[in-house]
Parts: structure tokens; sequence; C-alpha cells
């Protein structure tokens, strides 16, 4: 997959796109990047990305020239516009099910803006996607295309080792995941739950899935509701449920 | 304020901090940090963070022992203990109402695993917080780090200049940001909206607080339903609903 960054600060980028799991799937050529400063498109003398708004009020707008003519000379030649990011807080929440689907793209580019907003235009007419990924503020986009970044190089076939990608992913089942212990049995006193160590598999996944379900159930109940829970799942859940009940009363 | 990160990738962060607003408020004196690399915490001759899960399963699990350590390391000797942050897909969803309440600490610990789970001590006895920042996989917690810094130090006094503070952020004004503008007026054949250059400002104040409730009514009603409406603003949402059915029917 090939990922172009629209940004102001592409210094900002190599530290992350060079380590880890993103600097492997490179070296396996299962990803490429290129981070492009749009400053270098501005046709304004002084290079100038931003202006004033239109209507007056504070804050800065970033420019569609530069934007615009930055993604045009990307996509020159390409048969297949690719999809078009715009990270910005109007954008729709990123989700798990967001990154599978641009996982299957094989081009993307994402634009990056910097605390300032961005000429309506853009949105409107050169974009395809506007994502957000949290409901918090951030000084750019930057932090944005790095995480959609991650996210779906992550999902390309084999760039995960059997390690990693046999961990169950707490949004991709849709509930959290079980607590973990490893050694030492006891550190410091704190002891190690006895069903652990008892050797007896099918008392192991019952546990792991009565305690997925609960700190599920106490921390984002809002995920439970999306679920597909089985039977044996459900019933579980009653139980947690009443075990509330009679420890509230 | 003081941000100690505790991470087996410490190189990951310099590109991200050492720019823009994180770099300025280093320089004001508003932010230090320090990488620390947990690894050279362990006690184990082999240098080794993690280990197999108890129960068995796939994936490996991270030690206790190198991260109770390394905290306690950093806050020996401190009179007060400070928020312990640990970034996981099971934690609190981050929001902007937690970013203010971090904010106001003037030290922060934050624990950044990479794509292992956490032996549960650590969850149980060690940290004061949880948190995700948002419902997708990410290969690590060094990026959801890199969010919740940059977050709180802009919110720090006087690290934003007034141009960017004065911004209207969407996550503290509970709606979406209205479209912006700025020169040309036509550009290739998109205009800019006539009220915008009419000069009537309160025509534009209208017309903005319109185009606010519009965008957040069709993109994230969710946020409506927590926001605080003015009688006029609940009158133009009003008007956009019946729009909608208006157009639908």
């Amino acid at each position: 997959m090939k990922i172009d960054i629209l940004t102001l600060f592409p210094d900002m980028f190599r530290g992350v796109f060079e380590a880890s799991i993103l600097k492997r799937a490179q070296d396996m050529g299962a990803f490429s990047y290129r981070l492009i400063d749009f400053r270098e498109y501005t046709d304004d003398k002084h290079n100038k990305v931003d202006d004033y708004p239109y209507g007056g009020g504070a804050g800065m707008v970033l420019k569609p020239q530069p934007i615009f003519d930055a993604v045009e000379d990307i996509i020159n030649g390409e048969e297949k516009k690719p999809r078009i990011v715009l990270l910005c807080p109007q954008g729709e929440s990123y989700t798990q099910q967001k990154a599978e689907e641009l996982a299957k793209e094989d081009h993307l580019i994402m634009i990056c803006g910097h605390y300032e907003g961005y000429d309506e235009r853009i949105r409107e007419h050169l974009v395809t996607d506007e994502i957000s990924i949290g409901d918090y503020v951030l000084t750019g986009g930057e932090l944005g295309a790095m995480v959609i970044t991650d996210s779906v190089i992550r999902l390309q076939p084999e760039v995960l080792g059997n390690d990693e990608s046999a961990v169950k992913d707490s949004f991709s089942t849709q509930l959290l995941e079980h607590p973990h212990y490893t050694r030492p049995n006891d550190f410091r006193g704190l002891k190690v739950p006895d069903v652990l160590t008892s050797g007896h598999h099918g008392k192991i996944e019952e546990w792991r899935t009565y305690e997925s379900l609960k700190r599920t159930y106490h921390r984002r109940p809002d995920l439970l509701e999306r679920a597909k829970l089985s039977d044996q799942e459900l019933k579980m859940l009653d139980k947690i449920k009443s075990e509330d009940v009679a420890r509230d009363s």
C-alpha cells in the first residue's frame, strides 16, 4: 500500500514511520510513503498557504490552491482516483471497521491541516473521506494520519508475525480483552488467579470469556449492544448483571 | 507540565515532540518530558520485558516487574503520587473533557505497551487511569501517548498564541465548526457563499450558527444531545429537521 501525506510538518513523521511494524512493512515491500509539504505548491509569491476567512473572525484558513495542486500532481496519470482523506474534527469518527475498509485500497492520500480551518471547497470538491480520530482537540492532523497509517498497514497481508496477529484484538472481536497474567505467580504478594494455573483448559476458557464480558459490560456497555453473543455468553452476561444487582442492594 | 513516558520505542517520539506547539511549549518552560525505556529496568538476565501468559494462548504479556520498578524510580521522592496513565484498548474512551482534567496536573506518567497484553497487576495496582484514544487497533500505545501529550499541552496557559486559541474548537463548543472560506472568491468556478462577502455581520453570524448546527445534526447527532442550545439555536434546528423531511418526501 502506498500512502501520500500532505503536511506542513513532514519531520514529525519519520520517528513513527521508521520504527516497529511500519519499518518492517516497508522492508517487506508492503508499505511505501511520501511526505509532501504542500507549501511547495503555493503560487503565492510569499509562499503563504493560508489567508483570512471571508466574513471575518479569528483564525486563518488553508487556501484551496496549494492543496488542490498538490493532490492533482500526485494523482496525475493514475488510472483510478485514490481515496483522499481529510483529517478534521468534523469528520466521521474513525473505527476499526473504517480501518478495514481503507486497508483494501492500493493508494491513500491524507491531508493534514495544522490549527487552521480548511477552505470548504477542499472538503466539497477534492476529498473522498473526512475522518476524525476522536472527540478531542489536537494541534493538527498529523497524529491522525499516523494513527490511520498504523491501523491500516498492520492489516496488510503478512505484515504482522504470528505472535502479534494471534493476539485477539479488542475491536475486532467486539469485546474488551480478558485480563492477562505472566510470571511470577506471586509478585509482591499479588497472586495470579488459581484457575489460570489449574491446567484445566475448559475452565480457563470459561473464566476468560466471563472476564471479557464483565469488563466490557462495566466499561463499554455500548460495545455489547453491537456484539454478536452466543447463547452461553448471553447466559454469562445475565449472571454478571444479577451479581451487580446483588452487590449494589 | 512534566510528562514521563515509559516505552520500548523512545525514538518514535522525537519528531512529534520537537515540532510545532510542543517545541514552543518546551522553549517557554511549559512542558518537559522524559522517554524511559523500561527494558533498562528488567531484572531478567536476558533483558526480557515479556513472558508467556498463564493459562496458555497466543501472544506475550508484559511483566509487572520492569514497569513497577520504572514507575517507582520516577516517583521516588515526589510528595504527591502523579496520575499514571496506561494506554490500552480496554481503557475509557479519551475525550476533550478528559484532556481538560489531565491538563490540570503538574506531572503525568504514561505507559505504552507494544502489541502485547499488560499483566493485570499493573492495571489493578499501579496505574490511576486507563485510556483508549479510539475504537481501532494500533500496534502500540505510543501514538496514544503522543495524542494525549498534544491535547493536554496545548491547554497549558499561554502555550497557544492568539490566532490558534481563538479558533473555536469543535469539541469544546460541543458543535462541529461551520464552513470556512478564504480567497479567492472564485476558485475554478467554485464560489464563496454571497452572505460571507455581504459585510452584514448579523447575517454572517446567523449563517455560521445555522451551518454549524446543520453539519452537527447530519454528521454527529450524538453531539447535539449533549450540547446546550439557546432558544434561537433550537428554532434553527427545528427548521433544519423540517427541511430534511421536505427534501426526503
